[in-house]
């Protein structure tokens, strides 16, 4: 009986503890609000990030001290930080959210209604996948390869691959480093949600693909920017990106060919930025999806390295216009791997068994590769050609397939630019803003042909010359 | 600049009241291993409900009078039992977490020696896809339907989907209720990704698929079971459920047909169910994906009620033994399907258009669908038959694609057991445990030759005669 009463007696404590913390809670909110007005007074803006994380770091450091979980710690503080934010916005006017989807929405309307719209917004090469990956994909699923499979793909798909990268790179990629994916975006995905955690955050360099930033939000990290210019041919700066490394950080995602401006990074800036991770602790997330689309010579590669914190993004997407088959794939270490493996088993099983022999044919096919990425040099070319012709800057790409030209009118708002654009013109594009602050800016897709490229970007130059004074 | 000195005032004093709020969670967490240490004493459970409900009540009223949210409140205090319950189990061994999987891949081990294994553990039927669906999805892949499509899947199969369901439960589904995904699993996902958050409760029948609870742990969301009985034939008690509903509590998942009991919910118990959801304002969540194996009358859907809160998933997998095409479906108010279309984008952009239209072919083929149900139901037959000659209790089910029996050998350890029976006579089943607190259980798939199912189940009966005193 006294130890039941003993049981009881801990018990009120609990909760007596527990309503404290709430009332600490209520008391931390009043100071919230109360904070929210002096910003307001003092036109500081709501989110400062350089506070959070103070905050942060001092409680998970408590919560090392006295023993206790720094993940419940984390968790608790990431939602007290959210209700803050809650708090002080509400009253707010909501931030304009513009993808470049709105503006495919849009052209897709225009097309319904008859009109022939030059459609340069997408990412999506028109080149299409190869005959024979059609056909071994179709004689896959005649054969009944439609069973569930291994969730880091089929054995014979990532040795092929695994021999394949092995000899693109010179370097060894072995079969357990490799897990294929629905898409080059759940990769990207699968590499996040096994490397980061809420609250920590993650180096972005812009411009960039806005899955980066939207997939690191989704979950709960933080994207911090490092911004590029066209005067500098957007060249990352390596002591701006180590400037930006807090002990909150756990990664820098690279993206070379980069996705919008087609910058190739050289080989010496490349090594220096993994040198800065390597010597923080950080994990490189590379994208290199358009690695086979370059102009010059090869572009750098984290598989050149043999280091169990870089990891590997890529798809078939590009290299062989297999877009809708959906498959991506990442190169890591096996415990990573793994560790991806179980999420893409719990999420999603596998990629379907018959488009992963569609992939083996593709490994054969590097003559497509090769042709494809001949076909996007001549694109480019036209593109940076025609955009001499209007009032631009342009960085020539030297891979990629995008063009990402500056367009010189004072205060341009590449939003209201691509929309006005689009109903003026029946042309399509990515406002640069979607890409990061780059609000004079604009992405031109050569995704389409030579011809429907020319002629879109002399009808930006027809828009400016009626509509804007340049 | 006093304005910016109360600022800063007022910022120190939120971290000090953050910090004292770190430092009463390290004191919760000391007073709770000594309540551990005083239940262990005497014998207690761990988990008390009662008393979890308790300091849940106690503590959302103090957040109401304090005026801060409740919903903040609910989830710290989620975060809080759970780490409790964590620490108390520390002392504890650790549970053997075992899936299905181990199993499949012990057997495929021992194919691959040359064995022949009877394959009873994995969710998957043998019967393949009709024909006519490999033929179509074969052709669209021919025609290079394999491009970027809407993130909710094309216009034509949401169009026509909706209109089979129309048909098929008498109500009006529209095809913006509709979104596809990669696989019924994401399915799931994408619906607790969209309903649930972080600290928030979701109710879960068991024994139930493991993915639900793998899910909501995934997602910070904290599992509630409630237990159902082979002597009750399996079916949930709609009070039980009542009880387990806390301030925090979200959603309840449903399965009927069930995996693994083959239980299918009479309509009063499934009205009764979703009432104390409408009361409690919860979602439910119906993974209904084995609706077409039924045995008897139609199973009761939630497509029959309309309600914006009642989700419904599914997948092609079952009905059309479409298992490695991977695509799922959910039914839910236009509202959701928007908030998960944005997630599928982001996450995968979409389903590969040339299965979708393997997918259309599909919904004309309604003799694939009784076809594979009577063969499942004369697999049942076999399987209960069989059953009733070894020593095990065994509920008939009235649907799905698995029986679950109960080997009636005092504290079997499901696990040991499934293991060894695969070494000594080569037949591979899943445990009971990986579905709940069911040691003495385990599930046999139908997914396999009625000649197997019996051989296999023969094979059990030979091992208990030989290992166990029953």
């Amino acid at each position: 009986m006294a130890k039941a009463e003993e049981l009881q007696g801990l018990r009120d404590e609990v909760e007596q503890v527990s309503l404290e913390i709430v009332r600490l809670l209520g008391k931390r909110m009043e100071l919230v609000a109360r904070i929210a007005e002096a910003k307001k007074k003092l036109g500081e803006p709501l989110v400062d990030f350089e506070v959070e994380r103070r905050v942060r770091s001092r409680l998970s450091d408590e919560a090392r001290k006295l023993g206790i979980s720094e993940e419940l710690v984390n968790k608790i503080t990431t939602l007290m930080l959210q209700e803050s934010v809650k708090l002080q916005e509400a009253g707010e006017k909501p931030k304009r959210q513009v993808s470049h989807f709105d503006i495919f929405r849009r052209a897709r309307e225009l097309e319904a209604e008859g009109k022939r719209v030059v459609r340069l917004e997408v990412g999506e090469p028109d080149l299409g996948a190869p005959g024979e990956v059609a056909g071994a994909t179709a004689e896959a699923v005649k054969q009944g390869r439609s069973r569930y499979s291994d969730a880091k793909g089929i054995a014979e798909l990532r040795k092929k691959l695994a021999e394949y990268l092995s000899n693109k790179y010179n370097t060894e990629v072995k079969a357990e480093n490799l897990i294929l994916t629905p898409g080059g975006r759940f990769a990207i995905y699968l590499t996040m949600r096994t490397t980061l955690n809420m609250g920590d955050e993650i180096i972005i360099i812009d411009p960039s693909w806005p899955m980066y930033k939207n997939c690191a939000e989704f979950l709960g990290v933080r994207p911090v920017v490092v911004n590029t210019s066209v005067e500098n041919g957007w060249l990352p700066n390596a002591d701006e990106v180590a400037e930006k490394i807090t002990q909150a950080t756990r990664a820098i995602v690279l993206n070379y060919p980069c996705n919008p401006t087609g910058k190739v990074i050289d080989r010496r800036t490349f090594r220096k930025l993994l040198d800065i991770a390597r010597e923080n602790n950080l994990y490189v997330i590379s994208d290199e999806v358009y690695a086979d689309y370059s102009f010059s010579e090869y572009p750098p590669s984290v598989l050149e390295y043999d280091d169990a914190n870089f990891i590997r993004v890529s798809s078939f997407s590009k290299s062989w216009g297999m877009t809708g088959y959906r498959v991506g794939y990442v190169t890591a270490s096996r415990e990573l791997v793994e560790k991806m493996a179980k999420i893409n088993g719990m999420l999603i099983t596998c990629v379907p068994e018959f488009i992963q022999y569609g992939c083996l044919k593709a490994l054969e096919l590097e003559e497509t590769v090769r042709r494809y990425a001949e076909i996007m040099k001549k694109r480019m070319e036209a593109a940076v050609n025609t955009l001499s012709k209007i009032p631009a800057t342009v960085h020539k790409p030297e891979g990629g397939m995008y063009v990402f030209p500056r367009i010189n009118v004072d205060g341009l708002d590449s939003i209201d630019f691509a929309f006005d654009l689009l109903e003026k013109k029946h042309v399509a594009l990515a406002p640069g803003t979607v890409f990061g602050d780059y609000s004079n800016y604009i992405r031109i897709s050569l995704g389409a042909s030579e011809e429907d490229i020319r002629r879109g970007i002399e009808l930006i130059g027809e828009y400016l010359q009626e509509n804007v004074k340049t």
